[in-house]
């Protein structure tokens, strides 16, 4: 993962770079894009995942847009480039940091043109492209931040259970939960990550265990099922998971599944933390209920992505929700780039995204 | 299923038959057995697999030792039954059922030398089929019976959330919790079952949903984690689980994963009820953490077992637990024979083991 990140941009050949996700752990793969309308597809089909990486891709898929743009002034670059947000944004709708990223580099176009006036259309497109990679490069900078705050909270000899890919995979570069782990791993505590597969689509077992592997952390991969008897067994430490979306009391959106492995931890004492950047929470929404769920292919549950394996009867139906609400009274903490928030999350979070905390 | 049961002796060919599971949903095939040690293997790599339908299966496996037994006298052949029961039992440690019907097939065997006298060889031999059968032909009552008292809590319109499966193919025919919810569908009753697909092996996926077909009972599959959302939601009303053993004070072992189901269900106020006969409950073990899990093979969790596609990276390692307690303080009510079960179960438990309660 030193080599490059997550999602990059090519200034040499102007388009964005991926690592193909699908494939791992099989196969490392990096494509390439210069059509935003690829880099919506490729948010769609998951060749990149993980909210705070989508919001950096989206980001850049506008200065992707910017560059496609025919317009020949710049009210018509600023419309083409709304439409291409919104293309963006309908690609997955439950992480909130694709909207935020694309608001945000609208925002600056905006801002620039009523403090700036009329620039030339190149200069816009630069501005663009100039604010996407800002959002990429503070990516790695709060992850970083998170890590070192979230690292703080772990023991050495610690075992970890961990769901879903919350480590550089899922973000520009580092992680969230996962960057935490990996920040008490260089601190030099001794560590041992349980790793929930995460069904349907195996983030777990592919790319998380693929990750520790990359940082020599100790790991096995659980099902999912088993976590709860682990969490029982006394064994368990602590569980670390990452956000798609924080309502403003403290209820999150993460990988199906997180739910229940919370109410686990909580009935065994385990503490339970939720790793995410300021950017994640949703002041707009009082609370989880108000969540939009994404609910995906129903292949993904009766097929085995992989390799394609079919595990249930020709005919079967399924549901699959990609998403499900952690009610905020599970969560022991939240671990923001500003510093660990504990509840009243209604209270101490907006407090955690004005201002640095300790 | 009507055609066949699940595990059968056939007495033209002095042979035990079983569905092969393993196959299901792809492919229906029934092996034969005429050696009793390929059926523990049978056991072991669970071509045959759910505690009823294995406890059954080990029954005819002491009929088969009978007839393999090379024994000149009663003691002689006693004593080539206690061995080929131990081996049955060692099979699968966590189900009781095995154990349950090992113990009484040889005391039925004991009791026979002592109040008839020395018989021949061949009649004891007989006597071992008979009983086997016996215990075949019962589980198919009891499970009916179970059907019964268990319908009675489903309500038309229900939809039902269901682990793992407890159907015909994990019995000798007709189920426990799977019974339920066919008895009530051919009571009349509209019903929609959303299947846990049940990592790692994907019992329900694939026999759960075979099954249900079968029944023309409408159904989704779920990934396990999905549970906790759908639960959450508002639109299932009732969770129905087997059972491997229950302690005294209604504890239950059942496939890993039924914790963190019960915990969602709790959590929802909805209830969460246990369907098993009462030769499940194991009065020896005060509560469910004197029960032994069983963990088996890392691999069932790094390669998918319906192709073998490999899902992790070459070098990782898997826990594999196979099973999980569930305390009894988060199951609504456990369906026996003898009727439905509410706490105190620790003093209920036993009156529905003496006789039959409405």
């Amino acid at each position: 993962m030193d080599c490059m990140r997550t999602v990059e941009f090519d200034y040499s050949h102007q388009q964005v770079r991926l690592i193909d996700q699908r494939l791992l752990p099989g196969e490392f793969q990096v494509v390439a894009f210069k059509d935003y309308h690829q880099l919506v597809d490729a948010i769609r089909t998951m060749v990149v995942r993980g909210a705070p990486a989508i919001g950096a891709t989206a980001a850049f898929g506008l200065a992707l847009a910017a560059y496609q743009s025919q317009a020949t002034d710049p009210a018509g670059l600023i419309a083409d480039l709304r439409l291409a947000g919104d293309n963006l944004q309908a690609a997955r709708p439950t992480a909130v940091n694709l909207s935020w990223a694309i608001r945000r580099v609208l925002a600056t176009v905006q801002q620039h043109l009523e403090e700036a006036g009329p620039p030339s259309l190149a200069g816009l497109r630069e501005l663009v492209l100039q604010e996407a990679q800002r959002i990429a490069d503070e990516d790695v900078t709060l992850n970083k931040r998170m890590a070192q705050h979230g690292a703080a909270l772990i023991q050495d000899g610690d075992t970890i259970i961990h769901h879903c890919n919350t480590g550089a995979l899922a973000t520009v570069d580092w992680g969230t939960a996962l960057g935490v782990i990996r920040m008490a791993h260089e601190q030099g505590k001794r560590l041992h990550v349980l790793v929930d597969e995460t069904r349907p689509r195996l983030q777990g077992a592919r790319l998380t265990a693929w990750e520790l592997e990359q940082y020599s952390i100790p790991y096995e991969i659980i099902s999912d099922n088993a976590a709860g008897f682990f969490l029982r067994s006394g064994h368990v430490q602590k569980v670390f998971v990452g956000a798609d979306r924080a309502a403003a009391n403290g209820d999150v959106a993460n990988k199906i599944g997180t739910y229940m492995l919370a109410l686990a931890a909580s009935d065994n004492g385990v503490p339970f933390y939720s790793v995410f950047p300021t950017s994640t929470i949703d002041l707009d929404l009082a609370s989880g209920e108000h969540i939009p769920i994404e609910e995906r292919d129903p292949q993904e549950v009766l097929a085995i992505e992989v390799e394609g394996a079919r595990v249930a009867p020709l005919a079967a139906k399924a549901r699959n929700p990609a998403f499900d609400v952690t009610p905020h009274r599970l969560i022991t903490a939240i671990v923001t780039e500003n510093g660990v928030v504990y509840p009243p999350f209604e209270r101490n979070l907006p407090i955690a995204m004005r201002h640095g905390m300790k």
